[in-house]
């Protein structure tokens, strides 16, 4: 198989590409490295099964040409800064549904027929129903990050019903782990990085969130797409909620992160129920789904935390990078 | 009040202003006139409380200035053309999707706080629960006129979650009536005009459609919005599905035109269940919330189709003009 990855020098895009390669297939990474990272490449590009292309989704003519040949693409290359929706609006808009528009016109242009996309738990809003299922309430979307990942969906769905191609999307809850570089255990590390003595927390620290670990998270897309569940269905895309069956509140990871540091900082909490508007208090998606796959997560969250710390621990240099 | 049209000059937007203009309001129709028409503003442009302004949607300098000292917009300006989404897939997302984000910048920017939108039950896909609620499962896509339509509904809502606004969102089966200028009452009367003696019919006549006159749907939306039902809510959006309470086959509708008309054609069915790939075989709305607050339509869909025939009838020029 011969599989094209946007966003493939990103957190989530590189550890796919590694996989990949380790499976046996060829790959080839696209990322413009406005967030990506060089080094995460290192081991991938080793390969001589690898290429690496650099290029931006919004140059579809140059998108185009880079995909030939591929049997595959995995979509990844997004806006992935979930928090300052409202201070430039236009980016979610740009970076994910008009890139995404762009990826799909490369596909068909292409007459490639497998897609796979990484969309986010956010598209459920506030959910009333938790653990949330991926047929939930028709929600209302309450952030930009969430309502443009909800239009990339709908592109996708609307490609793979128009155009006949076979579509994987997972809706994630956040993932962490060897690469991480967005997120709590990244402010809290970099924060006790600075001032061991002490940890601002937006919000109150009681906010639960459910965590997946990279490595369940790839093995997760894998199984789904090898499994070919979303062809000669009903519809021709198939949506997955990735997570764990367990979450724990920002309190809690805290906690692993200064037991992993041997720290006691002073915790100085922020106020509120929620770290910023848009910010959902609590995301924790049902997976039945996925898991009658016969997929399972194999780290808690605790362990997934610590690995986190452990990663960050050993690359320094992220702290410096631009992310 | 002081309210913005985009769209103004089409068949829902025309419509509403001069329901507006009727109640005593200011209107400023904005319209590009790439399916509007100048002689649906006849009535409107008699007042001088209506002013005309020509631009785009995607023009959002201009239309940033048009809007000035409004107090609502109602945003109507869309790609109405469903059909043919997967001849020309960019239509959808500019007309619709980026347009809109173009209106909410020019709202935010003038500080304006409310906003109402037309959407489409085609947002359920094909829904399994029918009739369809506003909460009903979380749909599947299944063409890009509907995507592009749950894009630009993300995009309100998440305006309004993050930028105070008040929002009200519409989501309509097909409406005819009075200026009606697309869909199957429009062909069929079309084709009889030039060969009464038969009637090509896409699909097996069998297709469902709950249709509903112009001036029941054009009651509903200001009647929502005068309740003010988004204000202070969980949700500063509200979601609102427009129908009757019934729904008739193609046949019946044929039927209807041709007793109306006078005419007795041989129907030629084309076959296959739906008209189009991502036409929907049946679209029934749930409007019990709409009707709690206080609004119920006033004719049944037989006489919204005879008044749509009688309106044709009347106005031959509709045939020749640009819809």
């Amino acid at each position: 198989m011969r599989a094209f990855i946007t966003g493939g020098a990103g957190f989530i895009g590189s550890s796919v590409a590694d996989q990949l390669l380790s499976d046996g297939h060829e790959v080839i990474v696209w990322d413009n490295f406005s967030t990506g990272q060089e080094r995460f490449l290192e081991k991938a590009l080793i390969s001589p099964a690898c290429q690496l292309v650099r290029g931006d989704n919004l140059e579809v003519k140059a998108l185009t040409q880079a995909m030939s040949g591929c049997d595959i693409v995995f979509h990844f290359g997004a806006n992935a800064d979930v928090r300052f929706g409202l201070h430039h609006p236009e980016r979610d808009l740009q970076q994910n549904t008009l890139a995404t528009f762009g990826v799909l016109e490369a596909v068909r242009a292409n007459g490639i027929k497998r897609i796979a996309f990484s969309s986010t738990g956010s598209v459920y809003g506030e959910a009333e129903t938790i653990p949330t299922p991926e047929d939930a309430p028709f929600p209302v979307q309450t952030s930009l990050y969430g309502a443009s990942k909800l239009a990339c969906e709908g592109l996708i769905a609307a490609y793979c019903e128009g155009f006949g191609l076979e579509g994987y999307i997972f809706r994630f809850v956040s993932i962490l782990g060897e690469r991480y570089t967005h997120g709590h255990v990244f402010d809290f590390y970099k924060q006790l990085q600075e001032h061991p003595g002490h940890l601002d927390v937006l919000g109150d620290g009681r906010q639960r969130k459910s965590y997946l670990h990279i490595g369940d998270c790839v093995r997760a897309m894998l199984h789904a797409v090898e499994s070919g569940s979303a062809r000669d269905m009903k519809h021709r895309v198939q949506i997955y909620n990735l997570g764990t069956n367990d979450y724990c509140e920002v309190k809690d990871s805290i906690g692993w992160i200064c037991a992993r540091l041997g720290l006691q900082p002073e915790l100085r909490f922020k106020g509120g129920d929620r770290g910023w508007v848009g910010d959902n208090p609590f995301i924790f998606l049902d997976t039945a789904k996925i898991r009658a796959l016969g997929w399972a997560p194999k780290l808690t969250i605790r362990e997934g935390v610590e690995r986190t710390v452990d990663w960050l621990a050993a690359n320094p240099w992220i702290f410096d990078a631009r992310t």
